[in-house]
């Protein structure tokens, strides 16, 4: 039970760092669990050992929030992706939260219920139609136990205004975050707006998801709270950027790169970039920080270890890393040995290997 | 038990292709149970449902051969590196070969019983010490079910030799690999002198693995068949190389270069890119194709799909991913649709994101 | 004399396209004549033969102006780089003006008198000082045949009205570049506002030269024509870019760039990036287009072959060049042959041939 | 008269350094002189002011040798091209050699008679024919002041020694560049022995020209001398490479980058990269050291600066240059004149503004 902890809104009033998770559909996608294109959770009935272990290694890396394995779980996504028979959404998202409070449990994590955009609104814009979707899935989620809400990536700003007002009637706490760049959503509401609307809606965290590199990401965040300032409104504000790099910086965001989904390797964030980005999502004043796609376990810890400081503490996968490559001293080269130092990385400028490729691609949205 | 399953002689000599399994050190570093610069296996006592999920990713994308997880498990390396509290060598072994053969078992999977270089070797340089510590290893390795062992990451022939002449007293079949370039081994020694060293020494099977990238493998491999063949030897034909892209190409592979251990994102292989690899080492003869370090499941899937028609199946995790990204045929993006084939995958040219960093880097020991 | 020819009000009025000259000083210092950090024109009087043979080839290429060769030759500029010994300001001026106005003749190219900014603006801010100096200046040029006036060069607008305030005095048409980003002058005036001051102050052409690269630039004279367009005011536009990548695009332009001056080669531009820029430059609406730094005579050639069925003929210089490449039609490799058409040059991505070095450099000022 | 100069064989026998000139085709072409495809040298009548121009400015740079500008300049060449209409051969060899000679009097350098490759060679492989050409143009060539010859840019051997052989019978010097790779030439003859081969046939100095990089080209002339030395021969070594970076390093050399030969901008030397190569160069034992394709004025001081203190002196265009950029000292950034040393330069890994480019090319003929 996680009724004696700490709830979420307690430690981000107290002014705490919360670590939030890695990305799941991505890295189960790698492992075999999960199908591209259509990205759905069934794997949490399907393979529950698999996600279960996923959510033991963010666990483990420092995250205090488990997020329940229910991305794109809404009845008409499921139906329209076509690719689970058999199983339920219910099913799905009740299995996937019995499994995020089993290994909440193992530490002293919450359990966030998420919730995310659904084909229903780009289709037929109805808010009755997509209301009800959200309703179904909370319904669901309050059959279990779980701490709090994030509504999640939302191009739209007006369809996650539509989810908080629907899980808004659960009483539990809710965050929320759109998938957007710092030009805005994708009907060019600007990102100070779209805080401002959210936590008008009743959010209590809000901030950006999903689809930019962290820095980016950041920025976008950064845009949310002047908004929310110049509005004279006040919300804690969360960050679980993409762990890839992303420099184009389009409106669509990863999607439009010609290597998604499959070719982001190239891309991916070093444990040094995630450091980096930590730091400077804390410097906004950003306090529940995590990851989506490309954040493994390992860029979740680098999160934990970079603001170890600020906490007090490291996390329990830090007894398996040397702080900013200390482990190295005793590596049998000795250049090697000499890399056991901040210095070296931080400014390491890492090679791609592929002389052949470049460095900058044209979004397909361009 | 794997006593009615087809040995990896059987197979082999059938024609068969054998997939091997992946990289684990690397990855249970990310995960959270290995220390990088040590690189021990102690995870299969301390975490075995987290090395126990990894065997069965590789199982799952389709590996005939579950691996021991006992990496540099010689008393020897324990002992050096100093990582590894109140747990012995011989409770690492035992446990690991449980392991391996639990999850083989949930398939029609092999076990092999791994060992890899030791540090005895380049400090004293005597066959005694060097082989009684091969010998202790595979005493621990013949209280359990292993079905064959593999001899691996050995930069000295001499070394290599060592521990063949070693195993080939247990009467099991025994593959070999070392981690060296097209240059040769550590001593100058030319990798088809190499071959013909370890054929002569005992060994069934022999190739690469590890330090280099898949093509310059298949070239070291090439060059290994060629000195059989010219020495008139027969053997089977393994690799398992490095999931990175290594162009620079030198000695000591990818120890050497900056990246290394903690930047190599960059350079890690696409599913394309192991497609054509798997392509290539079948090309060539190579008929155990399996990866070392930064290959994931995903990665180990790729060969058996793009090797599926020559193998007449597919491996249960494709039931997750279509082939040359067919799954995204379904996708809401219409410039995403329009990925789902292979002509698309096969000539990406995948950009970096990091137009601040170069495209080759100078290699340590160049 | 160039009496009975149109003017440069003529034709821009006119509606025709102006092409300018090229870069003199880097491409006089890598012929020997120029020294960098200096950057001073004493060559006319030193080497007047190397200065009349560049002149030529830009009349060659296309040039319809051909710039006298006396950047930075203002008194203080010259006894502050001490580099010109014992040979006046007024000598090089002199000089310069009748060997610009010799090659000239040898076309129908109009003459302008170059004026750039001066040391003693920064170091003093002394209207009066700075205005005897432009002042001084003029007069040299007065008492020669020349068509018009250029003031280039100037990072401070006010320092560029002053220059058009003295040189209005002459009753000469003047023009007028800035070589700004689009972010402003270095006092923050933004490109707009820039422009409606220099209209205002008497200019007749306004636009851009030096310090960023063509598309930067182009962008920046856009943002100059919307500035005069909302102020009601009207003037011929000008360009005169680098003839280098920058993309980095900072307010300091190129001198902040870790290549400047000494290893700019990899960001030359091709003729057929000038090709495009041509096209964009003449979209924009501007008529006088040519380059500074960096533009050799084969890329004012490509101005004038982009923009030859807008003209209606082609310059000399085309007698030794096939259009898109169509003199490789004759080549002896196939793969050259092939290569004899827009589509090839249009769509190539040209390599480095440096896979160590990055494709983005940090500004020094940034 | 040179007649009273130091011959080419008397300053290499006494182990002078002999600094050669750059590249006249690819230059010309740019200044609006040469026809890419053709490349033929017809300015040498119809636009003697521009090679007399590109003459001084290599001799100003430091040449020791003035190479007439008769590239291509075969009958049957002329008369394939069809782009020289209304003039001979023998009068642009006549008038190259005049001019040549006119520049080389104004410092104390030699006059070089230049032929190169004939297309008659692949087309009829015939003895006879080919001999007939090179004779007739060393006959124009007898009939004026030249000092010695060089025969170069030969892909095959066998061609460059029957070049030789008709030579020989004027009883000059002869110095002969082959334009291969460390692979051999064409027919696959190693370097070494086409080395033996030129030196029995007559040619008193050796080496490479063209096709590929300075330090490739180092490395062929390595192994030249290396063929040589086995053979018991001694001949001097010259090497007059590209000055364009060509990693790929293929058997056609920069013929076959897609750059070619219109964008291989983005490959061009550096200064500091030709000091570099100078001083390989140098150290290999060449003492005729020069240029090809892409090495203008600017990279032959480069040569001539970095073997300044071999040499005892500074060429004349050094006056216009600061060492190691020494001039910068005076430059009004501060960040520009911390660049005024040799570290900086040597270090700097220069960024090709083009992050959408590749760094390396795939070769046509690859």
């Amino acid at each position: 039970m996680g009724s004696k902890r700490k709830g979420i809104l307690e430690r981000l009033d107290a002014g705490e760092v919360v670590v939030g998770d890695g990305g799941y559909v991505m890295q189960l996608e790698r492992r075999g669990y999960v199908k591209a294109g259509h990205w759905t959770p069934e794997a949490a009935v399907e393979h529950p050992e698999a996600v279960r272990q996923l959510h033991r290694e963010f666990l483990r890396a420092g995250a205090n929030v488990i997020q329940t394995f229910t991305f794109y779980c809404s009845e008409d996504k499921l139906e329209i992706s076509g690719n689970v028979k058999g199983i339920t959404g219910a099913q799905i998202n009740e299995a996937a939260c019995d499994m995020a409070r089993e290994v909440a449990n193992e530490g002293a994590a919450l359990v966030a219920g998420g919730v995310s955009q659904t084909p229903c609104y780009v289709k037929s814009h109805s808010e009755p139609e997509v209301k009800a979707i959200f309703k179904k899935q909370m319904d669901n989620f309050m059959k279990k136990d779980i701490d709090f809400f994030i509504a999640e990536f939302f191009e739209h700003v007006e369809e996650a205004v539509w989810a908080v007002e629907v899980l808004k009637t659960s009483s539990k706490t809710i965050g929320v975050t759109l998938c957007i760049s710092p030009h805005g959503d994708m009907d060019g509401v600007p990102p100070g707006e779209c805080a401002v609307r959210l936590v008008k809606a009743g959010a209590d965290i809000v901030g950006i998801n999903c689809h930019l590199d962290p820095l980016t990401c950041v920025r976008t965040v950064k845009l949310m709270k002047a908004g929310l300032d110049k509005a004279g409104l006040k919300a804690h504000l969360m960050i679980q950027p993409l762990g890839f790099h992303t420099p184009e910086c389009n409106l669509g965001g990863y999607v439009s790169l010609p290597e998604f989904p499959f070719a982001l390797e190239t891309r991916a964030m070093t444990r040094w970039d995630v450091q980096k980005y930590a730091r400077e999502a804390y410097n906004v004043g950003i306090r529940y920080i995590g990851g989506c796609c490309g954040f493994e376990a390992y860029h979740i810890r680098a999160i934990a270890e970079e603001l170890a400081a600020e906490r007090g503490f490291l996390p329990p996968a830090s007894e398996k890393h040397g702080l900013w490559g200390a482990a190295l001293e005793m590596h049998s080269k000795p250049w090697v040995r000499a890399r056991a130092c901040r210095e070296y990385w931080e400014n390491l400028l890492p090679a791609s290997g592929r002389p052949k490729c470049p460095s900058i691609a044209t979004p397909a949205d361009e």
